[in-house]
């Protein structure tokens, strides 16, 4: 069974002249897959998977698909606002060869969800999935958090094998890890607390600007493996201006600029999202030229 | 053309065994026609428009058309979250027969709405449109609010009509309606204010309550515009317990046993969401019955 | 018993090298006695309360109440963290000769303060007090804010005879007045919402902005009284860019210039607090001098 | 010089029949003197600083410099709202040997409270104070957060040697550390959070859970230190149900029934706040008895 560890990036969508460009994709796909990634979330957040008809969406698990080896994970984002819906395109996923589907909490009507009604909806996909099911808790894009008592009632559920957790909040990981089942694996989905995640058991990240450096993530991780918390924390503090850069201060557009620095294919966002003006494409720009001078002079 | 102006209900979708019940929403938009109502919303937020297949989406515009005399008003919600997605959908909804399209604020990537973005994307989707839009502003669902400034700019492109505002805040719609361009129809979106927002200049509400009580919310706009204040006033005071459990306490949910209460078809909604318990329908019950004891004693 | 209704408003407290200036304090009161404010908040958030020692908010309430003419109505802000302190100087304002004291909710122990906790302090407040009891709600600084149930639970002692509401909730301030009892009186805090708030009932509004245009806030009053709805709502949006510069944009530093510019003391108020920058000042002093010339022209 | 590092909890203020029983207080100080605790903050929030009269303040400084060995820190809570205040309590605080004070950031005019008037706020303490100054980042009391940036150029100050952030963010307080002078002390302020916090570079804890298991959380980060991480995380989340107890969902009531439950002295606090009812005490009971259970059974 595909490794639910170490660091994944929910990889962006390539667009050429507004349409998707597959043939990017796999480009970029084929460069990550010479890296120490352990594999993909394929239409996350970052995927711009709000934007994409079906048609586009499953063209890109199909794509991804073949250009990821085996041996690395493939998590494909499958959540939409409906319980039905989001059974339908889970089953579509593992249809084409998804690992595992990332299901993010329905969030449109937020007054409604309700813990328990998450708990139901959660179950029904799990119960309905043919893969494993992780959730995805993202409260800067949602409006609703997880609580630590709730993940770990999921937790039971055989099918309900992990957790996304975006909200920064390194408190509420360090519970979730400790109070779910044993062997859940908990992911942190913020950058700048990947080291500090990891200290309280997370099991890897999924990291935005693990799309720009996944090399320097994977080794923040090695480090804090094998003991060398001193140069991991340090590592973690020189990417944590680039990782604030391609999310809260840019966002998809400024993580598109920044990956065409680092020699991916980023492009443009889908409007109404655009690439940053000059001043941040400037401020990516120099960013990215930091990492490769560390590269370079290592 | 069509106005723009009196009480509309939102339309809440019937469903049967999970399906779009085409037949009885036809029943419902044949009561209400009855009634004092100038028009609907069609696909808005209480219509579980996010929970719809696009192939739903346009057999539920179609049916309402057939069903919605010409000498009342059919807004049809088209906003989704891409500039692209919203402009095909509201062409579509314009060839199906939308008087009016009623464009929500894309929400997901909530950090990057800022306002000149927002600004490009509803003057796109004005450009290429071919029926006059309306903005729709909902904090609670989407997270995101229309400064009045904001407003006031979008106000002076020719297909940007009016303008939906669900945020409950009675200063913010006031100075809309005094920033904005002569003409422009401000409505009302939450039931509660209905009478302040009238005394501030809105042309009128689109009102989950008046999915219930089409006939006592246009009575209060009646009453407005004859002077009568303190009858319009004392009616607003009696609904806003009904108009709070159908929206902030219960949801749709509510909504939809508030209108098998009241003599339409509510049904399930789709889950997630779900129906309340038996001591909100209890409630639900009591208010809709205090309405009909109100009309009877008249 | 002094009347508790019309515009009044909270007075700024004016310091000369850091200091109070109580003589500065007597000409501005002696200027508002001439027009037709019905009478004063001393000591309220607009007068620097939590800036002042004890001995200068006592030297504040004994000049300000020779000042105050007793056909005009004195309330003085007296609410502080802890139920002890707030009777003890409850007791003093009343000594004094305030008429009325408006106690603010406690509010640096945010999560603790829930209703129950909230309710038991101003009935143990109300029930120590020997003057009549108004409740001050003000969310943007306190984090707090008072449900309609519990403000009616409230109004039914008998010594709690009315609410300032500033959250600029006007739905919530309709129910208030539609909850609470015969004779409890509402009033607003917001100067941009003062229109509304008459409309679904309030008596009268504490407004900040009233220190600078004590006559034209009275003229809405008068206006919506005699059925002028029209000039009420046009004269509010007149002064809604002032309001709003004077509290959201400026504060306090912008308020004192306003009054700089309008013929009342302003002065520098107390760091950490500041006068706004150059820009703010000519804003301002533009403000007030449409002001002068809405006056002039008639 | 007094150490700025270790566990220091931010002591509660006894009352017996309402007043400051400094009896209780120093018997308390002496049980803590026997621990590892390094220090103490006086005064803080959990002292109930803003139910206590000035008065009340000074002598309970007076009797815990006494109580307080010379070789364990004594920091004092000194923010007020003013400036000018906030000066002169802190120069009474170093007159009556305060080692270094503690001043939070002041919070009543959020909306005015930019990050320049906070920066001149904190330099003009500085400069005019005898002591060492920590700042104090409380954003649930509060309602601000002081941002990295910020903090680091007041870092600059040779007289700013530290910071307490009880925001719970601990990607913010890994900016913080990276971003300020070498040297500057981090404390984090939220006991859940101690263990990650450490890990990213804090030099201790200022804990309201440390007045309950003040030889626990000293051990934490002993283990810590000699590189013990699976223990020390262990701790922690042993910790975390009676840390989260005695702060968010009890909050000071509830920290004085766990005091009295271990053998301090706790009693009752001050109104508005109560002791919880007897479902929180039972549960609080029976939190301290595992502590218990566990130094037991070591």
């Amino acid at each position: 069974m595909a490794l639910l560890k170490g660091i994944l990036p929910p990889i962006t969508t390539p667009f050429e002249n507004g349409d998707v460009a597959l043939g990017r994709l796999r480009e970029n796909l084929e460069k990550w897959n010479r890296t120490d990634l352990s594999g993909y979330l394929v239409l996350g957040s970052n995927g711009e998977s709000v934007y994409l008809s079906e048609k586009e969406r499953l063209s890109i698990i199909e794509v991804s698909r073949e250009a990821i080896p085996a041996s690395m994970t493939m998590i494909v984002g499958t959540g939409l606002e409906s319980t039905r819906e989001t059974i339908r395109f889970t089953k579509q996923a593992a249809q084409l060869g998804g690992d595992y589907a990332l299901v993010v909490t329905p969030c449109y009507y937020k007054g409604a969800m309700k813990p328990q009604i998450l708990y139901e909806h959660f179950i029904a996909v799990a119960e309905a999935a043919e893969i494993g099911i992780l959730i995805y808790n993202v409260p800067k894009f949602t409006g609703i958090n997880m609580e630590p008592e709730l993940v770990a009632r999921l937790s039971e559920h055989p099918s309900i094998v992990g957790f996304k957790d975006s909200s920064g909040n390194i408190g509420q990981l360090s519970e979730i890890v400790s109070l779910s089942e044993e062997g859940f694996a908990v992911f942190v989905g913020s950058a700048p607390v990947l080291f500090p995640a990891l200290c309280v058991g997370a099991v890897g990240g999924i990291l935005a600007a693990a799309n720009v450096a996944p090399q320097e993530f994977s080794q923040i991780q090695h480090l804090y493996e094998n003991g060398q918390l001193d140069k991991a924390r340090e590592l973690q503090s020189f990417l944590t201006p680039l990782s604030k850069a391609v999310t809260v201060t840019y966002g998809i557009g400024g993580l598109k600029v920044a990956m065409d620095c680092a020699g991916y294919f980023g492009g443009d966002p889908r409007p109404p999202l655009q690439r940053p003006g000059k001043q941040g494409e400037d401020e990516l720009r120099h960013l990215v030229s930091q990492l490769r001078n560390r590269a370079g002079s290592r």
